[in-house]
Protein backbone atom coordinates (compact mmCIF):
# COMPACT_ATOMS: atom_id res chain seq x y z
CA UNK A 1 0.00 0.00 0.00
CA UNK A 2 0.98 3.66 -0.84
CA UNK A 3 -0.32 5.36 1.73
CA UNK A 4 0.81 6.43 4.86
CA UNK A 5 -1.96 6.83 7.81
CA UNK A 6 -2.59 3.74 9.15
CA UNK A 7 -5.50 4.28 12.01
CA UNK A 8 -5.89 0.84 14.48
CA UNK A 9 -2.29 0.47 14.08
CA UNK A 10 1.04 1.90 15.60
CA UNK A 11 1.51 4.46 13.38
CA UNK A 12 0.17 7.19 15.32
CA UNK A 13 1.97 6.34 18.36
CA UNK A 14 4.92 8.59 17.57
CA UNK A 15 3.68 11.54 17.48
CA UNK A 16 1.62 10.74 20.37
CA UNK A 17 4.92 9.95 21.87
CA UNK A 18 6.36 13.41 20.94
CA UNK A 19 3.51 14.85 21.49
CA UNK A 20 3.61 13.27 25.41
CA UNK A 21 6.21 15.65 26.80
CA UNK A 22 3.77 18.78 26.81
CA UNK A 23 0.85 17.04 26.78
CA UNK A 24 -1.52 15.17 29.23
CA UNK A 25 -1.86 11.55 28.26
CA UNK A 26 -5.82 11.92 28.17
CA UNK A 27 -5.91 14.44 25.39
CA UNK A 28 -3.80 12.11 22.87
CA UNK A 29 -6.61 9.40 23.74
CA UNK A 30 -9.47 11.68 23.20
CA UNK A 31 -7.82 12.65 20.03
CA UNK A 32 -6.96 9.06 19.17
CA UNK A 33 -10.97 8.52 19.57
CA UNK A 34 -12.44 11.07 18.08
CA UNK A 35 -10.18 9.60 14.84
CA UNK A 36 -11.87 6.53 15.31
CA UNK A 37 -15.40 7.45 15.66
CA UNK A 38 -14.73 9.46 12.08
CA UNK A 39 -13.13 6.67 10.88
CA UNK A 40 -16.01 3.96 12.38
CA UNK A 41 -19.23 6.75 10.79
CA UNK A 42 -17.18 7.25 7.64
CA UNK A 43 -17.13 3.24 7.12
CA UNK A 44 -20.66 2.88 8.04
CA UNK A 45 -21.85 5.20 5.36
CA UNK A 46 -19.71 4.42 2.57
CA UNK A 47 -20.14 0.95 2.83
CA UNK A 48 -23.83 1.19 2.20
CA UNK A 49 -23.96 4.15 -0.10
CA UNK A 50 -20.62 4.75 -1.39
CA UNK A 51 -18.14 8.01 -1.62
CA UNK A 52 -19.90 10.03 -3.67
CA UNK A 53 -23.49 9.77 -2.28
CA UNK A 54 -21.86 10.12 1.58
CA UNK A 55 -21.27 13.50 2.08
CA UNK A 56 -18.74 14.75 4.75
CA UNK A 57 -21.79 16.75 6.55
CA UNK A 58 -23.70 13.45 6.93
CA UNK A 59 -20.63 11.92 8.07
CA UNK A 60 -19.67 14.00 10.72
CA UNK A 61 -23.06 14.65 11.78
CA UNK A 62 -23.76 10.25 11.92
CA UNK A 63 -20.08 10.99 14.00
CA UNK A 64 -21.25 13.61 16.38
CA UNK A 65 -18.29 15.52 15.39
CA UNK A 66 -17.67 19.32 14.54
CA UNK A 67 -17.52 20.22 11.31
CA UNK A 68 -14.61 22.49 12.57
CA UNK A 69 -12.36 19.85 14.13
CA UNK A 70 -12.46 17.61 10.85
CA UNK A 71 -9.22 19.04 9.51
CA UNK A 72 -7.58 18.67 13.18
CA UNK A 73 -7.83 14.40 12.61
CA UNK A 74 -7.64 14.55 8.49
CA UNK A 75 -5.65 16.77 6.31
CA UNK A 76 -8.20 16.85 3.59
CA UNK A 77 -11.54 14.56 2.55
CA UNK A 78 -8.39 12.71 0.44
CA UNK A 79 -6.79 12.00 3.09
CA UNK A 80 -9.73 10.72 4.90
CA UNK A 81 -10.70 8.73 1.88
CA UNK A 82 -7.49 6.99 2.19
CA UNK A 83 -7.73 6.08 5.77
CA UNK A 84 -10.98 4.55 5.60
CA UNK A 85 -9.79 2.04 2.49
CA UNK A 86 -6.35 1.49 4.41
CA UNK A 87 -8.73 0.54 7.72
CA UNK A 88 -11.47 -1.25 5.94
CA UNK A 89 -8.35 -3.24 4.19
CA UNK A 90 -6.83 -4.42 7.63
CA UNK A 91 -10.34 -5.14 9.24
CA UNK A 92 -10.40 -7.33 5.60
CA UNK A 93 -7.18 -9.29 6.02
CA UNK A 94 -8.46 -10.27 10.17
CA UNK A 95 -11.53 -11.58 8.79
CA UNK A 96 -9.88 -13.32 5.89
CA UNK A 97 -6.73 -15.13 8.05
CA UNK A 98 -9.54 -16.22 10.59
CA UNK A 99 -10.62 -17.78 8.17
CA UNK A 100 -8.23 -19.37 5.53
CA UNK A 101 -5.50 -19.56 7.98
CA UNK A 102 -7.46 -21.36 10.11
CA UNK A 103 -5.50 -24.78 10.71
CA UNK A 104 -8.13 -26.72 11.90
CA UNK A 105 -10.00 -27.08 8.65
CA UNK A 106 -8.42 -28.09 5.24
CA UNK A 107 -7.43 -25.11 3.18
CA UNK A 108 -10.56 -25.40 0.62
CA UNK A 109 -13.31 -25.66 3.92
CA UNK A 110 -11.52 -22.90 5.12
CA UNK A 111 -12.51 -20.89 1.07
CA UNK A 112 -16.37 -22.32 1.83
CA UNK A 113 -16.32 -20.60 5.39
CA UNK A 114 -15.35 -17.41 4.44
CA UNK A 115 -18.28 -17.94 1.76
CA UNK A 116 -20.52 -18.60 4.53
CA UNK A 117 -19.64 -16.54 7.04
CA UNK A 118 -19.69 -13.72 4.20
CA UNK A 119 -23.68 -14.90 3.62
CA UNK A 120 -24.36 -14.22 7.44
CA UNK A 121 -22.78 -11.36 7.49
CA UNK A 122 -24.47 -9.55 4.63
CA UNK A 123 -27.92 -11.02 5.61
CA UNK A 124 -27.19 -10.02 9.22
CA UNK A 125 -27.33 -6.20 7.82
CA UNK A 126 -30.23 -6.79 5.38
CA UNK A 127 -28.01 -6.42 2.05
CA UNK A 128 -27.67 -2.73 2.96
CA UNK A 129 -23.63 -3.19 3.41
CA UNK A 130 -21.26 -3.74 0.52
CA UNK A 131 -17.51 -4.00 -0.13
CA UNK A 132 -16.02 -0.89 0.73
CA UNK A 133 -13.11 -1.73 -2.00
CA UNK A 134 -16.32 -2.71 -4.62
CA UNK A 135 -17.84 0.27 -3.65
CA UNK A 136 -15.16 2.74 -4.11
CA UNK A 137 -13.63 0.61 -7.61
CA UNK A 138 -17.23 1.24 -9.23
CA UNK A 139 -16.82 5.08 -8.35
CA UNK A 140 -13.22 5.30 -9.59
CA UNK A 141 -13.82 7.92 -11.58
CA UNK A 142 -15.87 9.93 -9.38
CA UNK A 143 -12.65 9.72 -6.80
CA UNK A 144 -8.93 11.50 -6.32
CA UNK A 145 -6.61 9.27 -8.18
CA UNK A 146 -5.17 8.33 -5.36
CA UNK A 147 -7.40 5.94 -4.46
CA UNK A 148 -6.84 3.72 -7.86
CA UNK A 149 -3.68 2.24 -6.99
CA UNK A 150 -4.55 1.89 -3.56
CA UNK A 151 -7.55 -0.09 -3.96
CA UNK A 152 -6.26 -2.25 -6.24
CA UNK A 153 -3.50 -3.37 -3.87
CA UNK A 154 -5.95 -3.88 -1.37
CA UNK A 155 -7.23 -6.48 -4.05
CA UNK A 156 -3.88 -7.74 -4.97
CA UNK A 157 -3.06 -8.42 -0.99
CA UNK A 158 -6.50 -10.24 -0.42
CA UNK A 159 -5.70 -12.00 -3.54
CA UNK A 160 -2.14 -13.38 -2.21
CA UNK A 161 -3.73 -14.87 0.52
CA UNK A 162 -6.56 -16.79 -1.30
CA UNK A 163 -3.35 -17.47 -3.49
CA UNK A 164 -1.55 -19.09 -0.30
CA UNK A 165 -3.98 -20.49 0.91
CA UNK A 166 -5.20 -22.51 -2.74
CA UNK A 167 -1.22 -23.59 -2.93
CA UNK A 168 -1.75 -25.06 0.82
CA UNK A 169 -4.90 -27.28 -0.80
CA UNK A 170 -2.28 -28.26 -3.74
CA UNK A 171 -0.16 -29.63 -1.18
CA UNK A 172 -2.59 -31.37 0.68
CA UNK A 173 -3.28 -32.56 -3.13
CA UNK A 174 -6.60 -31.25 -2.67
CA UNK A 175 -6.70 -29.56 -5.66
CA UNK A 176 -4.11 -30.51 -8.98
CA UNK A 177 -0.68 -29.37 -9.22
CA UNK A 178 -0.96 -28.07 -12.47
CA UNK A 179 -3.72 -25.27 -11.53
CA UNK A 180 -2.59 -21.74 -11.24
CA UNK A 181 -3.28 -20.43 -7.95
CA UNK A 182 -2.80 -16.96 -8.44
CA UNK A 183 -4.96 -17.03 -11.64
CA UNK A 184 -7.94 -18.78 -9.69
CA UNK A 185 -7.53 -16.49 -6.96
CA UNK A 186 -7.65 -13.66 -8.89
CA UNK A 187 -10.81 -15.24 -10.39
CA UNK A 188 -12.09 -15.59 -7.09
CA UNK A 189 -12.29 -11.58 -6.30
CA UNK A 190 -12.98 -10.63 -9.76
CA UNK A 191 -16.22 -12.64 -9.41
CA UNK A 192 -17.14 -12.30 -6.27
CA UNK A 193 -17.09 -8.32 -5.88
CA UNK A 194 -19.92 -8.88 -8.40
CA UNK A 195 -21.59 -11.43 -6.09
CA UNK A 196 -21.78 -8.83 -3.64
CA UNK A 197 -22.89 -6.51 -5.96
CA UNK A 198 -26.24 -8.43 -6.99
CA UNK A 199 -26.89 -9.97 -3.87
CA UNK A 200 -27.45 -6.01 -2.52
CA UNK A 201 -29.59 -5.54 -5.56
CA UNK A 202 -31.58 -8.45 -4.71
CA UNK A 203 -31.54 -8.92 -0.96
CA UNK A 204 -30.66 -12.17 -1.27
CA UNK A 205 -27.64 -14.11 -0.96
CA UNK A 206 -28.22 -16.20 -3.93
CA UNK A 207 -25.78 -14.64 -6.25
CA UNK A 208 -23.16 -15.22 -3.66
CA UNK A 209 -24.64 -18.85 -3.44
CA UNK A 210 -24.08 -18.82 -7.50
CA UNK A 211 -21.25 -17.58 -7.71
CA UNK A 212 -19.22 -19.77 -4.81
CA UNK A 213 -21.00 -23.43 -6.44
CA UNK A 214 -19.69 -22.40 -9.99
CA UNK A 215 -16.32 -21.48 -8.12
CA UNK A 216 -15.92 -24.61 -6.72
CA UNK A 217 -16.88 -26.77 -9.76
CA UNK A 218 -14.01 -25.30 -11.27
CA UNK A 219 -11.71 -26.21 -8.61
CA UNK A 220 -12.57 -29.88 -8.17
CA UNK A 221 -12.70 -30.29 -11.95
CA UNK A 222 -8.90 -28.68 -11.92
CA UNK B 1 -39.50 -4.34 -16.94
CA UNK B 2 -42.45 -2.45 -14.64
CA UNK B 3 -41.61 0.88 -16.32
CA UNK B 4 -43.93 3.13 -18.38
CA UNK B 5 -41.36 6.09 -20.00
CA UNK B 6 -39.54 4.23 -23.03
CA UNK B 7 -37.65 6.57 -25.22
CA UNK B 8 -35.85 5.43 -28.69
CA UNK B 9 -39.35 3.62 -28.87
CA UNK B 10 -42.73 4.03 -29.98
CA UNK B 11 -44.13 5.17 -26.70
CA UNK B 12 -43.94 8.80 -27.16
CA UNK B 13 -45.48 8.48 -30.62
CA UNK B 14 -49.54 8.11 -29.62
CA UNK B 15 -48.89 11.45 -27.56
CA UNK B 16 -47.27 13.18 -30.71
CA UNK B 17 -50.19 12.13 -32.62
CA UNK B 18 -52.82 13.31 -31.04
CA UNK B 19 -50.95 16.75 -30.51
CA UNK B 20 -50.09 16.76 -34.37
CA UNK B 21 -54.10 18.00 -34.64
CA UNK B 22 -52.76 21.42 -33.15
CA UNK B 23 -49.45 21.50 -33.66
CA UNK B 24 -46.76 21.73 -36.12
CA UNK B 25 -44.81 18.09 -36.72
CA UNK B 26 -41.29 20.23 -36.06
CA UNK B 27 -42.12 21.05 -32.59
CA UNK B 28 -42.32 17.35 -31.46
CA UNK B 29 -39.73 15.99 -33.46
CA UNK B 30 -37.50 19.28 -31.45
CA UNK B 31 -38.70 18.08 -28.37
CA UNK B 32 -38.15 14.66 -28.91
CA UNK B 33 -34.62 15.23 -29.77
CA UNK B 34 -34.15 17.20 -26.51
CA UNK B 35 -35.39 14.44 -24.70
CA UNK B 36 -33.00 12.08 -26.79
CA UNK B 37 -30.30 14.40 -25.81
CA UNK B 38 -30.76 14.19 -22.22
CA UNK B 39 -30.71 10.68 -22.33
CA UNK B 40 -27.83 10.46 -24.20
CA UNK B 41 -25.91 13.03 -21.85
CA UNK B 42 -27.28 11.04 -18.74
CA UNK B 43 -26.05 7.40 -20.12
CA UNK B 44 -22.16 9.07 -21.13
CA UNK B 45 -21.98 10.56 -17.25
CA UNK B 46 -23.80 8.12 -15.80
CA UNK B 47 -22.03 4.71 -16.74
CA UNK B 48 -18.84 7.06 -16.36
CA UNK B 49 -19.36 8.38 -13.00
CA UNK B 50 -22.39 6.26 -11.67
CA UNK B 51 -25.71 8.43 -9.99
CA UNK B 52 -24.45 10.03 -7.01
CA UNK B 53 -21.80 11.81 -8.43
CA UNK B 54 -23.14 12.83 -11.74
CA UNK B 55 -25.25 16.00 -10.46
CA UNK B 56 -28.49 17.15 -12.69
CA UNK B 57 -27.02 20.38 -13.40
CA UNK B 58 -23.73 18.93 -14.83
CA UNK B 59 -26.25 16.57 -17.18
CA UNK B 60 -27.97 19.51 -18.09
CA UNK B 61 -24.89 21.59 -18.72
CA UNK B 62 -23.51 18.61 -20.61
CA UNK B 63 -26.67 17.73 -23.35
CA UNK B 64 -27.32 22.09 -23.34
CA UNK B 65 -30.32 21.94 -22.05
CA UNK B 66 -31.69 24.79 -19.77
CA UNK B 67 -32.57 23.32 -16.23
CA UNK B 68 -36.10 25.21 -16.72
CA UNK B 69 -37.01 22.64 -19.45
CA UNK B 70 -36.16 19.81 -17.79
CA UNK B 71 -39.30 18.95 -16.41
CA UNK B 72 -40.84 19.09 -19.73
CA UNK B 73 -39.77 15.70 -20.83
CA UNK B 74 -39.28 14.03 -17.51
CA UNK B 75 -41.63 14.30 -14.30
CA UNK B 76 -38.93 14.10 -11.82
CA UNK B 77 -34.66 12.98 -12.02
CA UNK B 78 -36.32 9.69 -10.45
CA UNK B 79 -38.52 9.33 -13.84
CA UNK B 80 -35.33 10.42 -15.77
CA UNK B 81 -33.22 7.66 -14.20
CA UNK B 82 -35.61 5.27 -15.12
CA UNK B 83 -35.42 6.26 -18.69
CA UNK B 84 -32.05 5.92 -18.15
CA UNK B 85 -32.06 2.65 -16.88
CA UNK B 86 -34.41 1.32 -19.50
CA UNK B 87 -32.43 2.66 -22.54
CA UNK B 88 -29.38 1.40 -21.39
CA UNK B 89 -31.09 -1.88 -21.08
CA UNK B 90 -32.66 -1.52 -24.86
CA UNK B 91 -29.67 -0.54 -25.93
CA UNK B 92 -27.30 -3.56 -24.29
CA UNK B 93 -29.67 -5.86 -25.72
CA UNK B 94 -29.35 -4.81 -29.24
CA UNK B 95 -25.63 -4.97 -28.76
CA UNK B 96 -25.63 -8.99 -26.90
CA UNK B 97 -28.36 -10.12 -29.33
CA UNK B 98 -26.39 -8.67 -32.64
CA UNK B 99 -23.29 -11.38 -31.07
CA UNK B 100 -25.82 -13.88 -29.28
CA UNK B 101 -27.68 -14.77 -31.95
CA UNK B 102 -25.14 -14.60 -35.01
CA UNK B 103 -26.44 -17.98 -36.93
CA UNK B 104 -22.96 -17.68 -38.28
CA UNK B 105 -20.97 -18.37 -35.60
CA UNK B 106 -21.28 -21.54 -32.94
CA UNK B 107 -23.36 -20.80 -29.91
CA UNK B 108 -19.96 -20.90 -27.11
CA UNK B 109 -17.77 -18.82 -30.14
CA UNK B 110 -20.86 -16.15 -30.14
CA UNK B 111 -20.00 -15.53 -26.37
CA UNK B 112 -16.49 -15.39 -27.32
CA UNK B 113 -17.44 -12.35 -29.59
CA UNK B 114 -19.19 -10.87 -26.91
CA UNK B 115 -16.79 -11.20 -24.76
CA UNK B 116 -13.92 -9.51 -27.30
CA UNK B 117 -16.36 -6.67 -27.85
CA UNK B 118 -16.99 -5.96 -24.79
CA UNK B 119 -12.89 -5.62 -23.99
CA UNK B 120 -12.46 -3.48 -27.44
CA UNK B 121 -14.94 -1.21 -25.95
CA UNK B 122 -13.65 -1.03 -22.98
CA UNK B 123 -9.96 -0.20 -24.52
CA UNK B 124 -11.62 2.35 -26.95
CA UNK B 125 -12.67 4.14 -24.01
CA UNK B 126 -10.22 4.12 -21.99
CA UNK B 127 -11.61 1.85 -19.25
CA UNK B 128 -13.39 5.20 -18.76
CA UNK B 129 -17.22 3.83 -18.67
CA UNK B 130 -18.46 1.16 -16.89
CA UNK B 131 -21.90 -0.66 -17.01
CA UNK B 132 -25.03 1.38 -15.66
CA UNK B 133 -26.49 -1.09 -14.47
CA UNK B 134 -23.61 -2.49 -12.76
CA UNK B 135 -23.06 0.96 -11.52
CA UNK B 136 -26.38 2.06 -10.36
CA UNK B 137 -26.00 -1.65 -8.80
CA UNK B 138 -24.03 -0.69 -6.47
CA UNK B 139 -25.19 2.48 -5.57
CA UNK B 140 -28.26 0.46 -5.07
CA UNK B 141 -29.10 2.03 -1.48
CA UNK B 142 -28.68 5.77 -2.33
CA UNK B 143 -30.97 5.44 -4.93
CA UNK B 144 -34.55 5.66 -5.36
CA UNK B 145 -36.24 2.31 -4.31
CA UNK B 146 -38.28 1.61 -7.57
CA UNK B 147 -34.86 1.18 -9.64
CA UNK B 148 -33.85 -2.17 -7.65
CA UNK B 149 -36.42 -4.10 -9.65
CA UNK B 150 -36.00 -2.35 -12.54
CA UNK B 151 -32.00 -3.11 -12.61
CA UNK B 152 -32.98 -6.51 -11.27
CA UNK B 153 -35.15 -7.04 -14.35
CA UNK B 154 -32.45 -6.23 -16.56
CA UNK B 155 -30.14 -8.30 -15.51
CA UNK B 156 -32.56 -11.12 -15.53
CA UNK B 157 -33.02 -10.33 -19.26
CA UNK B 158 -29.56 -10.36 -20.10
CA UNK B 159 -28.98 -13.63 -18.28
CA UNK B 160 -32.03 -15.14 -20.26
CA UNK B 161 -30.57 -14.34 -23.46
CA UNK B 162 -27.00 -15.92 -22.70
CA UNK B 163 -29.00 -19.02 -21.27
CA UNK B 164 -31.27 -19.04 -24.53
CA UNK B 165 -27.77 -19.13 -25.96
CA UNK B 166 -26.12 -21.89 -23.67
CA UNK B 167 -29.34 -24.12 -24.49
CA UNK B 168 -28.53 -23.95 -28.25
CA UNK B 169 -25.29 -24.76 -27.28
CA UNK B 170 -26.47 -28.11 -25.47
CA UNK B 171 -28.58 -28.81 -28.57
CA UNK B 172 -25.84 -28.66 -30.92
CA UNK B 173 -23.62 -30.94 -28.56
CA UNK B 174 -21.41 -28.49 -27.80
CA UNK B 175 -22.52 -28.35 -24.13
CA UNK B 176 -22.97 -31.20 -21.69
CA UNK B 177 -26.88 -31.91 -21.87
CA UNK B 178 -26.61 -32.05 -17.64
CA UNK B 179 -26.05 -28.30 -17.46
CA UNK B 180 -28.35 -25.85 -16.04
CA UNK B 181 -28.05 -23.53 -18.30
CA UNK B 182 -29.78 -20.74 -16.46
CA UNK B 183 -27.93 -21.06 -13.83
CA UNK B 184 -24.42 -20.78 -15.83
CA UNK B 185 -25.85 -17.76 -17.27
CA UNK B 186 -26.31 -16.40 -13.44
CA UNK B 187 -23.01 -16.91 -12.60
CA UNK B 188 -22.04 -15.50 -15.96
CA UNK B 189 -23.28 -12.01 -15.18
CA UNK B 190 -23.04 -12.02 -11.41
CA UNK B 191 -18.91 -12.46 -12.28
CA UNK B 192 -19.27 -10.27 -15.33
CA UNK B 193 -19.68 -7.39 -13.25
CA UNK B 194 -17.03 -7.92 -11.31
CA UNK B 195 -14.87 -8.03 -14.24
CA UNK B 196 -16.04 -4.83 -15.41
CA UNK B 197 -15.55 -3.10 -12.25
CA UNK B 198 -12.23 -4.63 -11.39
CA UNK B 199 -11.15 -3.83 -15.49
CA UNK B 200 -12.16 -0.09 -14.94
CA UNK B 201 -10.23 0.37 -11.54
CA UNK B 202 -6.48 -1.55 -12.94
CA UNK B 203 -7.37 0.30 -16.66
CA UNK B 204 -6.92 -3.16 -18.46
CA UNK B 205 -8.38 -5.91 -19.77
CA UNK B 206 -6.78 -8.14 -17.61
CA UNK B 207 -9.89 -8.74 -15.46
CA UNK B 208 -11.78 -9.71 -18.39
CA UNK B 209 -9.57 -11.82 -19.50
CA UNK B 210 -9.30 -13.36 -16.71
CA UNK B 211 -12.87 -14.00 -15.80
CA UNK B 212 -13.76 -14.95 -19.25
CA UNK B 213 -11.14 -17.92 -19.08
CA UNK B 214 -12.42 -19.48 -15.90
CA UNK B 215 -15.80 -19.74 -17.37
CA UNK B 216 -14.68 -21.17 -20.50
CA UNK B 217 -12.73 -23.78 -18.46
CA UNK B 218 -15.60 -24.29 -16.38
CA UNK B 219 -18.15 -24.74 -19.45
CA UNK B 220 -15.37 -27.16 -21.10
CA UNK B 221 -15.82 -29.49 -18.19
CA UNK B 222 -19.28 -29.82 -17.45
Amino acid sequence: MTRSSAPHSTTAAPTAAVRRRGRPRKEDSLAQETRQQLLRAGLEMLTEKGYSAAGLDEILRHAGVPKGSFYHYFSSKEAYGQALIDDYGRYFVRKLDRWLLNAGREPLQRIADFIDDACHGMQRHEFRKGCLVGNLGQEIMALPESFRQQLSDVFNDWQQRLAACLKEAQTQQQLASAVDCEQLAAFFWTGWEGAVLRARLEKSNEPLRVFAAGFFQLISRS
